[in-house]
């Protein structure tokens, strides 16, 4: 199988991690995707894991020469959903940075670009770099959900937290970055999507500015509070004041509580309490779904992959819609856009 | 002095670990408050604790006949708001189950009763049963906020966890409980406001019946968000679904990030992140402020009160506010009704 490569804003180490385990995927062209980055860490990480792509400096001209099987997108953040489209138009998969589009309008032309492509190539697989899911203590917690250990899901408190560090200028705008409430909340709102199994009603979103040392406009604490089906409610803290002198970048948390139990993964673990048990569980190993070799194994048939194009586009605009909310002021209602 | 005691609807457990240390302090009429209940609760601690109180039928002809100092209110919680300015009018200090009051009507009313009686008897105290300030952990979480450990405060994440267990008869209809989210979630809104010394601005709310064990009108999950001036945002996340075989009966939690680091407690623990120090702190003892020796402490001048009328008020408008907005499914602002 043919892999292109677009940009370095993201996570290509999921790319690459998976590729250590998939002989049968090439590199096969790459593009910084904007003249603004450099194609540098794409073709050194080539070279010195033996694939040998083209270098091209227009993705289009890279999915028409190349004709890739796949192309893995973390191209600028305000160009992905076109970048999507493109490869959808060609009938190429999509394995694209979060969120993959960064306003309702550009999600809304992209979920009618992958509708019309399915129509062409029904098999066409999209997913977004949700890579939390497949992290031990989520996957392990999830998957105790799913079997039943806490009844029926009531509610689900969760937590993004990460160190401000140093940011490229295109946090700082709206524009090129999308919002904190997308871009590091979209993790947290795939938890609540995730682990209720439900479906969005509504939320209500507040997001602040203040406090964060010069950065324009890049908001640095949100809250949102969603309502799914069946009165479950929902939490999400959102924050980029982690102290640099923390231990790890994130601090990821998730709590669910049901009518049968309580789970909460914190620091890499997975604490549970239900008529059964009470305490730290074991962490069901995940290594056997790596994010992109459940995406390149969903595609040769091989297995369901935890991440369909459906769960991409309902987080995405949970995401979008948050942050309208709070761009507001007011609760929004899904599904009335 | 002299204290009267009304009512077991409640934390008397809170005055009488108090009386132990305050000879000064003899209880001197006792009252069920209500023909529901029995006088025996406490009329067995006096025997058992060299009190010899009269016995009262009526909670009225009690504080006009034995005229105390100090009366405890854990009444009927519908009828608690009234006991209180029934003892303002009479110049006594009061100190009352959470929440003082159960609908915004009679607190309102509470509020012009307590200004009222205050131009009469200048001194006049009153303070809530929030004793959660004086627990060891969110005590010394609480002074190293204070202290600046954390900077200025941008988010409060809080959790109140109770189980179920058997419910009395009056946790069934809103008009003799209350509701859920000032119930169990006063404490919560509580932590919000102390921990954040600022003021409340919007609240949005959403509350739930369902899987309430046929409890009638009890909500058994809940989740609110506050807006506090600066733009600090605050969540509650409020439930009686812990499960019965958990260790504790509640679980009960605060995490506050600010601009120079971040602070929790959980299972009676306190860690804390900042550029000095990361990890578990030592506990500051709180012993020697025990709530109901710190109530009349303050009335005898030797002390300031950690909860003052002020505190008290505003909290229980929080938490009205908020059940409103769960009621009416909007955002609601403070100082507009």
């Amino acid at each position: 199988m043919k892999l292109c490569m677009i940009g370095s804003r993201g996570h290509n180490n999921y790319v690459w991690a998976g590729l250590a385990r998939l002989p049968q995927v090439q590199v096969a062209g790459i593009t910084s995707g904007t003249s603004e980055d450099d194609v540098a860490p794409l073709k050194v990480w080539c070279e010195q894991n033996g694939h040998t792509p083209a270098t091209f400096d227009d993705y289009c001209e890279m999915l028409d020469q190349v004709n890739p099987d796949i192309v893995s997108i973390c191209g600028p953040f305000e160009q992905r959903a076109e970048m999507c489209s493109a490869a959808f138009q060609r009938g190429i998969h999509v394995f694209c940075e979060k969120t993959v589009a960064i306003t309702m309008e550009s999600l809304t032309v992209l979920k009618e670009a992958y509708a019309k492509a399915r129509t062409h190539y029904p098999h066409l697989h999209f997913a977004a770099m949700m890579g939390l899911r497949y992290d031990p203590a989520f996957y392990t917690a999830w998957r105790a959900v799913q079997d039943g250990a806490m009844g029926t899901v009531r509610i689900i408190n969760t937590r993004k937290s990460y160190k401000l560090g140093t940011r490229a200028d295109y946090y700082r705008q709206r524009a090129t970055y999308g919002g904190t409430i997308s871009w590091v909340g979209s993790h947290a709102i795939d938890w609540i999507y995730w682990f209720s199994a439900a479906t969005f009603q509504s939320v209500y979103a507040t997001q602040s500015t203040l406090y964060n040392r010069d950065n324009g406009e890049l908001e640095i604490s949100a809250l949102c509070h969603f309502t799914l089906t069946d009165e479950i409610f929902a939490s999400a803290s959102i924050d980029m004041l982690r102290p640099e002198t923390a231990p790890t970048h994130g601090d990821d948390r998730v709590r669910v509580i049901g009518t049968k139990g309580t789970i909460e993964v914190q620091r890499g673990r997975v604490f549970l309490i239900n008529s059964a048990q009470h305490g730290e569980i074991e962490l069901t190993p995940a290594s056997d779904r790596q994010i992109f070799c459940d995406f390149v194994n969903h595609i040769e048939g091989k297995t369901e992959t935890l991440l369909s194009a459906a769960d991409t586009f309902a987080v995405t605009e949970a995401c979008l819609l948050a942050q309208q909310s709070a761009d507001i002021g007011q609760p929004l209602h899904f599904g009335t856009l």
